[in-house]
């Protein structure tokens, strides 16, 4: 029998052994998606206990932790209740963490004990006292700030979830004072789409103005805002853009539809569904068109539907943990959209990602139909997402890329996380990864004649894909 | 090469062994959701023969046996037909049986040759005579009556499946004769809600009326006459609730809507389904806000298409095999429903199957919203259901449930079904389910260190996490 | 470690080795459905070059590999373009392959080169040159024309794919000079179905009068034209039709509403969704009893979405690497529509298949509501189906097709291939399922005892199912 997470975890082959030690294990990690908080890494934060860091930091609460911990029967109090000490909210976690096996939070939570922490000990009520000391104790030292922690995984890049109306203060914060991981802005601008909630749409509208420095007046003010602010995140090191969306947009439409909808929005009103659709249509071709121009990387995660619980969303908040997967077709509306782009030579380079695994295959089938051959995977099926970021999702997601797609052209794995110590999940992914490709050597499905070739796709997948595709 | 169903079937490691034999295997059954006849077991019923037993009892024909036997090309005169005698209909199930290999009927019928009748053989048209025959001789025999068959696998518990029309006789003549096995009514009250064909709404309204003692000319009487239902249910012993769903439904309406379309349908008009789709969100919120003022649980089967064989529906009518998988979305709508009641504070403990596959990671992701901490696995995934209820099926429920939820609080398997022999899918899951943590112990996916975890989640699962979550 | 491809690929244990040797690899192939030129084989194609082979022969160019290609980073000018030599193409296709591993292509291609060519190495580079060369010098031989490379496989029957205006004239020039495989022509009607461009539409409706001897100025004359030229393709020794499908169709209409959307259309006006829905359910039900009168058996291919980038469209024309698999539900009309049939008495054999793995489940219990018993496996699964044509997509069909139905009865594998040389996916797939079956053998999930009748079982999918259900 194997010991828990040993050093060659979910490697079940000599190959899978050899690929990964030799060639994966020892590359640098560009976390080319997550949603890191600038500032504590410009601040340099320091976390004052582990339940900060992994449980209810203001930042970067752990919704996945969460979501287990209420499933087990722990109180909100416990939760986002802000009313227990850090031991009584830790204590709930270490007696929910036995009932958690199976689930990717009992691996994710054991490597970052390893990995950040040196500690071999499975986390339980008996181990929680002295796991939570030793955790603080190394905490309150320089070596488990914010910046060492990102460094002491050999991360090169991370691209952070930013929106358009941010002045990026932390990043230039940060650009003046290099700690050896280059931290760039990404351009995330869903709530200049989001117009079914008018008043704070209005809102964030005269917000985002002030930072382009003119008045939205209309649509196509909004555009030129947008355009402006593009600009300065580009300026900024920005070279990728991310939208997450319900499902893909592509009605027709007019500038004068466009422009009626936007006025009736900021006149206070709700659009119907079809004025909303409409208006998204428009909205991600412009930023389409702008990303094309600009020549970054567009991202699109596609399929949530969230804060299901609208009492929970009144007292807590988004992104607390009352999200799920919806189950809306993605086809027709996608392939419109990257075909109306594509056929306009407009199309930007793409990743594509999505909640719910039914839509995988139509995800690469519908990416591969616009790959031009203009650079190699120029329109990419993207990483296992949020609920599928575990070992099953990810093992579909390379079965469902390599039978559909090509493989060797992936851009790998992200953390999309808001923790500061979630990069094992790049080790656990590139251990998936030299799993699934050793066992097909073993197996006499990959030729060991080309051990060299082979060699070169996993090093290519676990960092220089995404280094040639995004060049920061 | 293994023997055929030997000791050590579908369990793949040692581990996967040691916990089956030593965890899973010895505990009693707890078997709460099922569609055995009250009245058989009430009358401790003696089958004539294995073909009664097995594929032709006016309660409990087999539509699972039926849908093979039309596709291996047996003629309906043999199955539904009535014509045939008992030996050639069974004739004609063993002439089908080699032609299922793979299909779970091939071993839910070997597993129960082997453990109901002791019988080692495998079923083809060569040993179909002597099966039949000492199938018959033990049927005889009073330790094959209906109650000793289900005392023969140390069921503790069973839930029947019930109409809130019923006047639950059997249940209590069982009461009064215990057993050893509790029988306990469950509450369906699909009909109530069966708005679209309103000659038959009309009829059944009029009789439930009649068990509730009172007329029903409103929705308001209506609800009335299912509350007294409910109550009656209760003090009978029942503590859950079941509804057999297309997809859910929560659109918006008012009082003043769903009695106009009441009325619309009891005077015989046949509503819109817009009118349906009210109707059916009025009715099943107003049944859930039912559920968690009794304090039951409540489960929803959804996504079945029923009946696609219109002639074969006139001539053998429902149930009888011409039911498939269905496609229609299923989360917005779901989540709608039970954010409503989450915030009113109005959830009552859910269990949610499917019958698409493509729906499972939809399902355990919504249910997951609504863990609200007020006890263990409140809100849970349900085990592989109906064409699911096989390995692939319970592997990738388990697998799905593992990923995105808690496995470790799952209530379990269920056999869903008609007969009084079908208690060996029980240890079939409890099978599968020890390899799948057997070969993460093996693998150093899970930690040998915490064996009396692993072990008391195998016991959990198998039987306590039922017994604590409806306590009957 | 394997070798790569070697004797016993995909073949993980003895039982498997043992059913593939002995029992599947020597059978002959039915390829009852495929898209090869009856011209070339009518003329004994003998191929320039292995370029014109695999990569743009005007009659076949495959564009799984141009999509390959265009993926990584190759400009079209070497795919579509026609302005570089062969070697070129090659080469550019050579530097591809190495980074198609994983990918079917993988092992197609490198199949082909073995069995087709006898050429053990694998394609890249360093190896483009000698193979082109090799494969150059073999094509130019008697040995590599199209009928010889088809008799190389032990082809017994191949049905093409035909349209009702087609003269089969390339097929009578077969029938007349037979080379040892029967070549049928199969019906693809969809052209007769395609109301949505009313240009091409009339066009065609004008070539298909002229094939038929009359003039169609109506919906019933359509019908009656497509009845003769029914006729006259069951005399050719046609057995089966043919339906690409975005999803099935079964509205309610009106034959008045069907004459009226067709004259519609001739006069030139684009129907409207409602409209088109209504033409195609009426259509295919007409085609459908046509099938059923002449006890052909019938193919729905469900699901793609096709031409997704306009301006290639305009450029390269249809099937050129731009189709992707669409999302629409299928069980609702697809359970109607054989619902209909199935009453009326006017069902033909059946093969469904699906393009989205989502729709697996769906389709095979839809297929097996409408087994009815008058033949074995009436109603099919079919195999897996272009994306779905490879590792994964087949071992989810058998899975699937093997828990929900009756893998015995299976028709087996097809190419669907444009090209003279893709039989090694026969091989492919009899490998998979030996090693499907013989991994339940050694696991003792299938008895040993009953090793006869599954050795019939691997004959029987590999082989005769297909002679029993088309007899050609």
């Amino acid at each position: 029998m194997a010991s828990f997470i040993d050093n060659n975890f979910l490697l079940g082959t000599d190959a899978a052994r050899n690929l990964f030690h030799n060639d994966a294990a020892g590359l640098p990690i560009i976390d080319y998606h997550c949603h890191l908080s600038p500032q504590q890494i410009a601040e340099n934060v320091q976390f004052r206990d582990i339940t900060q860091l992994w449980l209810v930091d203001g930042h970067s609460g752990d919704h996945y932790k969460w979501r287990a911990m209420r499933a087990n029967g722990v109180p909100e109090e416990y939760i986002t209740g802000g009313t227990r000490s850090a031991w009584e909210t830790f204590e709930k976690w270490a007696e929910t963490m036995p009932y958690a096996m199976r689930n990717p939070l009992y691996h994710w939570s054991h490597l970052e004990l390893k990995r950040v922490f040196g500690i071999d000990k499975t986390l339980s009520p008996s181990t929680a006292r002295e796991i939570f000391e030793e955790c603080n104790a190394k905490l309150a030292t320089d070596e488990y700030r914010g910046q060492a922690l990102i460094r002491k995984f050999n991360v090169e890049a991370v691209c952070t979830t930013d929106d358009p109306a941010d002045d990026l203060r932390w990043h230039r914060m940060i650009a003046g004072h290099p700690f050896g991981t280059k931290v760039l802005p990404a351009w995330r601008p869903d709530k200049a789409m989001a117009v079914t909630d008018p008043e704070s749409y209005r809102t964030y509208i005269g917000k985002l103005g002030e930072a382009a420095g003119m008045e939205i007046r209309t649509y196509a003010d909004l555009c030129d805002a947008l355009s402006r602010r593009h600009d300065f995140f580009a300026q900024a090191g920005c070279r990728l853009s991310d939208h997450g969306l319900d499902t893909f947009h592509c009605a027709d439409y007019t500038e004068r539809e466009i422009e009626g909808i936007f006025a009736k929005v900021m006149n206070g009103s709700v659009p119907s569904p079809e004025e909303t659709d409409k208006f998204c249509s428009a909205f991600l071709y412009d930023q389409a068109v702008m990303d094309a121009e600009a020549n970054w990387a567009q991202q699109f995660h596609v399929g949530p539907i969230r804060n299901n619980d609208p009492r929970m969303f009144k007292l807590v908040g988004p992104d607390t943990g009352y999200d799920s997967i919806n189950d809306l077709p993605v086809a027709e509306a996608g392939n419109r959209f990257f075909g109306r782009l594509a056929s306009e030579g407009r199309l930007a380079k793409t990743i594509l990602y999505c909640l719910n695994p039914k839509d995988n295959e139509v995800m690469v089938s519908m990416a591969y139909n616009f790959n031009d051959g203009s650079c190699p995977g120029k329109m990419q099926f993207g990483s296992g997402w949020w609920f599928l970021d575990q070992e099953n999702g990810m093992r579909r997601q390379i079965d469902c890329l390599s039978s559909l797609g090509l493989l060797s052209r992936f851009v790998g794995m992200l953390t999309d996380s808001r923790s500061f110590i979630s990069y094992p999940r790049h080790e656990y992914f590139r251990r998936i990864l030299c799993d699934v490709i050793g066992s097909d050597l073993e197996s006499g499905r990959l030729p060991e004649s080309e051990m060299p070739r082979i060699r070169q796709m996993v090093r290519d997948i676990s960092y220089f894909n995404a280094k040639n595709y995004f060049s920061f």
